[in-house]
């Protein structure tokens, strides 16, 4: 072994104890062309790191559940904690490229997956994470060479893939997407490091190297996040305080007859959505004792329970907790034709942690922006995404509260924190008035639903998902 | 809806909150003949339960993913937490059922495979699940009748698959084999539910009150878990004050060197093993400092990254805590071809759960006879399952403790907790002595690893991995 590469390793493997002390999570993109030994060139450098505290993927091989989700999905759920290391051995590049080449999407999808791969690696260095893209570059008769001496050995011959063959081929057509992919997603945040893969054993120092630059750098100067203008059009919706709750009421027997009537409607749309493959995402919010438990399971209880899921959100362990605030939301994301509803949702962020001081005034500001990409690439996935905010007047809530403290039954739906909330109320509303101001796109706007009366909240809530899931029939 | 509908509904809606409070986990498994009506009864029953705290499965279609793990990983892992509900739309028995009936595997396989599912829902029932199993019976006749019936109509259609018709034709060979399934899985631990299902509102009336009156007897009276005894063959291991650590050692040179030809014989076999699609799972237990992590590693950087995961199990999580002991086991099992290192185990059980009392005399005297039925499911499965135990003494680990005490880059690697397990020597040695002796299984036997001389005992890891993994070649 050269000294050199003895050097890097170590101090390689050293920096697995900064990033470890400094709480810096790490992803290393490494792509390029077929043949150019990105797999070997990644089982060098890692030689000397402890292997408790890195991942290694290999993003080739697709499976039918990952294929059922939206496409960063499987590069979301993979990203490292705090303080670790994930290493992708080709990555999100290779797959999107790949299918516009090959016309399996349009140049306009390719546009919007682009545009989304972009915004997906700014919020990874907003969120703290530190990514290191390398793209290795083999000349076209280069390339034809090194594929030759793979299928030269029974040993290796299994490594050439249709796909190898296929690049080398179209050789020219892939340069020339690689080349725009490269300029578009070369970002000030996650630049690009492409790289002559020539020389084997100057690819890996050149590799090591930059990581071991990029971590020092990065600990030395923290990255300061941009808070981004947002880019979407936005439907105008009233401030809480506007909104009508008096009258908002149904009697039992109207109640009773149209809640019988829609859930029948749903039932057969359920069906419907299955088979057509359309996932939908239904989002709660609201006053605590505002009744979203009980609106939920009037929804739930019309759909067939094999093709949904419910999702409580509680504090986040610390697995999620040392992650993206949205990762533990793309580890719950139904998969095609089911429904997934989220009791509390990824709106926690600019609520309850940004006045509990949960995260920075950067990380809630930022969260507006970050958040509206994140649905528009659910909606370009081809979701239905409806977010409820469940409304009820201050009286309301503390004749709720009053008479769950005075129920025995009840008394396990009522804490203290509910009550030091309910102390904060104003500051709350102020938060809602800007998060539904912020948030609420023409593709995943807020709908309210007046809750005063929870049967005429229950009616409302079914109507919408209805019109919302006919629309898109 | 009738009167007693309405009744049993509520009844099993109030059986959450009952279960909540006792931490109570319900697994309802329902099985039975196609065109039965399971999933019909499954989402009647459940209308007035809240969705946040129950699951339903669906486990017809085996994904890609889980093709490549144990036949028990789909639904293992899909076990409730404390407190919680999970059903079960057709279960294992459909799935091995189905596959010895259609030669899939062989009688020798099927065999095997229903004397698992025995131990697995027999632990269950131990670790404090209730589970309820149903099997739904339907006369030749009459499923003929409701198959006609399904396809009759365009939106019923759809439903009818190949293996339903399969099935209506193979009715009388498809009875013979599910009345012997049952016979052999109705234990005490977790008896079958065989219910007529002529009438669909009898159907669900018996299946939810059945569901009720196990719950109702199951918090009156809590199951009382039996030690089986061991039916395995055993090798027979020495004692740790037996082993001989001294003079188990090797110099630099013929370290470095032995290090090299064994880390390239192993890269190559785990190609082998790689295309041949053999699991391995490698368990490392020890003491603290006896030099777990460098061994790991010198393994693991033989190894291609791509094809191993190495996971550090420290103390469970809540969501692991409430779950079956093996739950977080099971998720981490790696997939055919590929390689699974743990640092530290589920023999966590019987060592530091024991000692701190962390579970009950009864559940660690039982887990040796567990863990022995979830190895064996792994070997059955066609895992090389290799277990080391890394042996120093006494004197050894304090020299270590001192040193990294003394060293500030090492300080982050002990902590009072390894003082504190120091002076619980003797008893933890009593516990391992246990251990080894009553699970070195002749399908998963026990090595020891003598590493008062690290260097020798990352040379005899290595020997005994490329050992076990020829033997299988």
């Amino acid at each position: 072994m050269s000294q050199e590469k003895e050097i890097y390793r170590s101090e390689l493997a050293e920096r697995q104890q900064v990033i470890k002390n400094e709480g810096l999570p790490v992803i290393v993109m490494l792509e390029g062309w077929s043949a150019a030994g990105k797999g070997s060139a990644l089982g060098s450098i890692i030689k000397f790191m402890d292997p408790r505290f890195f991942r290694v993927y290999n993003m080739d091989a697709v499976t039918e559940e990952e294929m059922r989700r939206p496409f960063l999905y499987r590069h979301a759920v993979k990203m490292p904690m705090k303080g670790q290391f994930s290493f992708f051995d080709g990555s999100v590049m290779d797959e999107v490229t790949y299918q516009y080449l090959t016309d399996e999407i349009s140049k306009e999808e390719y546009d919007a997956k682009v545009e989304s791969i972009v915004h997906y690696e700014r919020q990874l260095r907003d969120n703290g994470y530190l990514v290191v893209k390398f793209f290795l570059d083999v000349s076209e008769k280069d390339q034809k060479k090194r594929i030759e001496k793979l299928l030269d050995s029974k040993n290796t011959k299994w490594r050439v893939t249709k796909k190898d063959l296929w690049q080398n081929k179209n050789y020219k057509k892939c340069k020339k997407v690689f080349d725009d992919y490269i300029k578009r997603t070369d970002t000030k945040e996650c630049p690009w490091h492409r790289i002559k893969a020539d020389d084997k054993d100057q690819v890996e120092s050149i590799i090591a190297n930059t990581i071991i630059a990029e971590i020092d750098a990065a600990v030395k100067k923290p990255h300061k996040a941009e808070i981004q203008s947002n880019p979407y059009e936005l439907v105008k919706m009233p401030k809480l305080s506007k909104i009508k709750l008096e009258g908002k009421e149904l009697t039992r027997e109207e109640y009773q007859k149209k809640l019988k009537k829609l859930q029948k409607e749903l039932s057969a749309l359920h069906n419907k959505i299955y088979r057509k493959k359309i996932p939908v995402i239904i989002a709660y919010e609201g006053w605590d004792a505002a009744g979203k438990g009980g609106n939920i399971k009037r929804v739930a209880s019309a759909l067939d329970p094999r093709g949904y899921e419910v999702f409580p959100i509680a504090s986040p362990t610390p697995e999620e907790k040392n992650r993206h605030f949205l990762w533990r939301f793309y580890n719950r994301l139904p998969k095609t034709g089911h429904i997934a509803i989220f009791d509390r949702t990824w709106y926690g962020r600019v609520m309850v942690e940004r006045l509990e001081g949960f995260c920075s005034e950067n990380d809630w500001k930022r969260a507006y922006n970050e958040i509206n990409e994140f649905e528009k690439d659910l909606t370009d996935w081809g979701a239905i995404v409806i977010k409820f905010w469940v409304q009820i007047d201050k009286d309301t809530q503390l004749e709720r509260f009053t008479l769950r403290q005075n129920t025995p039954e009840k008394q396990w739906k009522i804490t203290d924190e509910d009550w030091r909330n309910r102390e904060k109320w104003d500051l709350y509303e102020k938060a809602i008035d800007e998060m539904i101001a912020k948030t609420s796109t023409e593709f995943a706007p807020w709908f309210v639903l007046e809750s005063n009366d929870k049967k005429y909240a229950r009616i409302k809530a079914l109507e919408i998902i209805i019109d919302e899931i006919k629309k898109r029939l």
